[in-house]
C-alpha cells in the first residue's frame, strides 16, 4: 500500500503532519455538491456510482484532506435488508415496515452485496481507479445500535422509547435484531475492503443514549463482533461513538486501531481514557468552523497541543461538518491542521 | 422548617428512606393531568394559579413522592423579558423575536415577578398552604444557557448554530445576554422563594452539548453567578445538567448543595467524580419505566446499591418522565424507592 499519512497515523506510526479528513465532507455545505444535488435527489446520488464518486472526491479537490469517504447513508444497508426508505424534503428519513417482532426481524433479508448493494462496490471500484492513489478510501456502515434505532423507530427519534422498549421487555427480540445487523454489517464491511476501501469506520450516532450498562449488554458485543469479523489485513478500522464520552473506558476492549471521539471531551483527556496504545480521531465542534479564522486556529492549535505530537492523531471533526458552513473555513481548516502540526515535528 | 426527607437528604443529613421525586412528575402520563389539560391548554395551565396548583400535587396524591415540583415552564421567563412564546400542537416552542444583537439583548426587560410572573408567585403561595407541610415545594428555572438556546434559536435546536455562533464570533453579545439572564433567573428564584419554595432546582438542558472549554467559559461562571446569589437560609440548591457527564468535575466548584446527574453514567462513578461532600440527583434512564415491575426493580436495586446508603442520594429519573410512560410503574418505582432503601437502612 501506497505510504498514506492518513493510514500511518490509524496504526500510530510517524507522520511528517497530522492528517485530517471531515466527517460529511461530500456535502451541502460545498457549492460543487449543491451543483450536483440540482440534478438528483439524496438517494438517487448515493445509487448513481458516477455521482457517488464525482462527489466522493470534490473535497479532496478542494480541501486537501488525507482521505476520501465513500459518499453513502447507514440507511442502504436497512434497504437492502427490504425496508423501504424515503427521504423527504426538510425531514429525516422515513423507514418502513418498523421492526417490532420477532417475525419482522426474521422478514429482514440477507444482504448480498455485489447485488443488492452493487451501487456502492461500484462505486468504491470508480473511486480506486480516479483517485489512483492520491489519498486513500474510507468505506463505512453504521453501527448494530444505531441501524436499530432507525429501523426500530422507523426514522430519527429523540427518547428512542421503542428501541428501547424492546431492549428492556423483550432482550432477546432485541439481542436478536443486533445480531443480525452485526451479521449484515460484516458482510458489508468486508465487501467495500474486497472492493478496495483501505479503511473503515464504523458510525455510532445513537450508542451514546445509553445507559453505561446498557452499553455493556446492547451495544458492545455486537460492536465487537463487527470488528472482530473484518478482514482487515492492512485496513484499519475506526469506531465512532457520538455522546461516548463516559463509554471511552468500556471502548478500549474492541480491537479497533482508532477510536473517534466528539467534542464534548478535551482530546488529551479522551486519549487518557482510551489508551495511548490505540490511535484517536477528533475532535473540533463542528460549530467552531463559523467562528472566523483566528478564532478557529485557535481551537486548531488547542487540539493539536493537546494531541502533544504522539503519533495516532487523525484530525478531525466530533461530527459532521454543518451545511451552512463556509467553505472556505473549511479549507482554512485542513491547511491549519497541515501547518500546525508540520511547525511542532 | 418540618423536618421533610427531601430537604435532609439534599443537606446530606441521615434519613429513613432515600426521597424521591421525578423531574415532570406532573404530566401527561397522568390520567388526572390529562382531565385539565382537556379543558386548557398548556400556558394557560401555567398561567391559572389553582390549576397549576392542582397539577402539581396530583403526583404528591397518587404517588406518594418525596417533594413538589411547581408546576410551570422555563419559557415563562423569557416571556416575562418581553419575548412572545407560542406552543403548538406536536411542536416545540416557537419564541419570536430571535435575539441576535446587542440591542436585541438591550431590549430584554428587567423582570419584576411579582407583577409579570405573579401568576407563578401566587401558585407557589396556594401550594404551600395546601401542601400545609405534606411534602416540600421546589421552584425552578432554566439556566441561563438553556434558556439563551431558545432565545437564540427561536424554539428547539439540534446543533444550536445560532448561539454557538454568537459565542464564537461576538463572545461579548453572548456574555451580555448571559448575564442578563442570570440576573433576572437570580430575581426570579429569590422571588419564588420568598413566595414560598422551599428548594430550586437550575435546569440546563442544553449545557451538555458544550465542550469542556465553552462550558468553562460560557455557561460555569453565569451558574455561578445565580448560585451565589440565591437567598438560601436553608433552601437547598440543586443544579441538574443534562449530558454533562464529562463536565462534573468542574460542577464540584459550584456552591449548590446537590447536583443532578443524567443516566448516562453510574451514579457511584458520578458521585466520586462530584465528591462525596456533595448530595447527588439521580439517575434511572426514563425508558426504564417501559420495562415491566419486575425489571425497574433490578434498576432500583442497583442505583441504591450504587449510591452505597450513603447519605445526600434523591432519587430521581435521569430526565423528565416521557408521556406514555405507564402510570402505574411510575406509582411502583416510588414504592420500591422507599421500600429498597428502607430494608438498606
Amino acid at each position: 500500500m501506497t505510504d498514506y499519512r492518513f493510514i500511518r497515523a490509524c496504526f500510530r506510526q510517524e507522520v511528517d503532519r497530522t492528517p485530517v479528513w471531515i466527517m460529511r465532507q461530500a456535502g451541502r455545505y460545498m457549492p460543487e455538491y449543491r451543483a450536483v444535488r440540482k440534478k438528483v435527489d439524496f438517494l438517487e446520488l448515493c445509487k448513481t456510482p458516477e455521482l457517488a464518486a464525482k462527489v466522493t472526491i470534490q473535497p479532496v479537490d478542494r480541501l486537501n484532506v488525507d482521505a476520501a469517504i465513500l459518499f453513502s447513508d447507514i440507511l442502504t444497508l436497512p434497504e437492502a435488508m427490504g425496508i423501504d426508505l424515503r427521504f423527504g424534503e426538510g425531514m429525516g428519513p422515513k423507514l418502513s415496515p418498523v421492526i417490532r417482532s420477532r417475525s419482522d426481524i426474521d422478514k429482514l433479508k440477507e444482504i448480498d452485496p455485489e447485488t443488492s448493494l452493487s451501487f456502492v462496490m461500484e462505486t468504491i471500484r470508480i473511486l480506486r481507479r480516479e483517485l489512483d492513489g492520491r489519498v486513500p478510501l474510507i468505506g463505512f456502515s453504521g453501527s448494530p445500535f444505531t441501524l436499530a434505532t432507525y429501523l426500530v423507530e422507523g426514522g430519527s427519534s429523540r427518547d428512542f422509547i421503542n428501541l428501547k422498549s424492546m431492549m428492556y421487555r423483550e432482550p432477546d427480540t432485541a439481542h436478536a435484531l443486533f445480531e443480525k445487523l452485526a451479521d449484515a454489517i460484516a458482510v458489508y464491511l468486508n465487501a467495500q475492503i474486497e472492493a478496495g476501501a483501505q479503511a473503515v469506520q464504523l458510525f455510532d450516532t445513537w450508542a451514546g443514549i445509553c445507559s453505561p450498562s446498557d452499553f455493556d449488554s446492547f451495544v458492545f458485543p455486537y460492536v465487537k463482533n463487527v470488528v472482530d469479523r473484518l478482514r482487515r489485513d492492512g485496513v484499519p478500522v475506526i469506531y465512532y461513538c457520538k455522546g461516548g464520552s463516559t463509554l471511552l473506558d468500556r471502548m478500549r476492549n474492541l480491537n479497533t486501531d482508532v477510536i473517534g471521539v466528539d467534542w464534548r471531551i478535551e482530546i488529551d483527556d479522551a486519549w487518557k481514557a482510551i489508551g495511548h496504545d490505540r490511535a484517536i480521531q477528533g475532535n473540533l465542534d463542528p460549530c467552531v468552523l463559523f467562528m472566523d479564522q483566528a478564532g478557529i486556529k485557535e481551537r486548531v492549535r488547542d487540539i493539536l497541543e493537546r494531541a502533544g505530537g504522539r503519533p495516532g492523531h487523525i484530525f478531525n471533526l466530533g461530527h459532521g461538518v454543518l451545511p451552512a458552513t463556509p467553505v472556505e473555513n473549511v479549507q482554512a481548516l485542513v491547511e491549519m491542521v497541515h501547518d500546525l502540526s508540520e511547525q511542532r515535528a
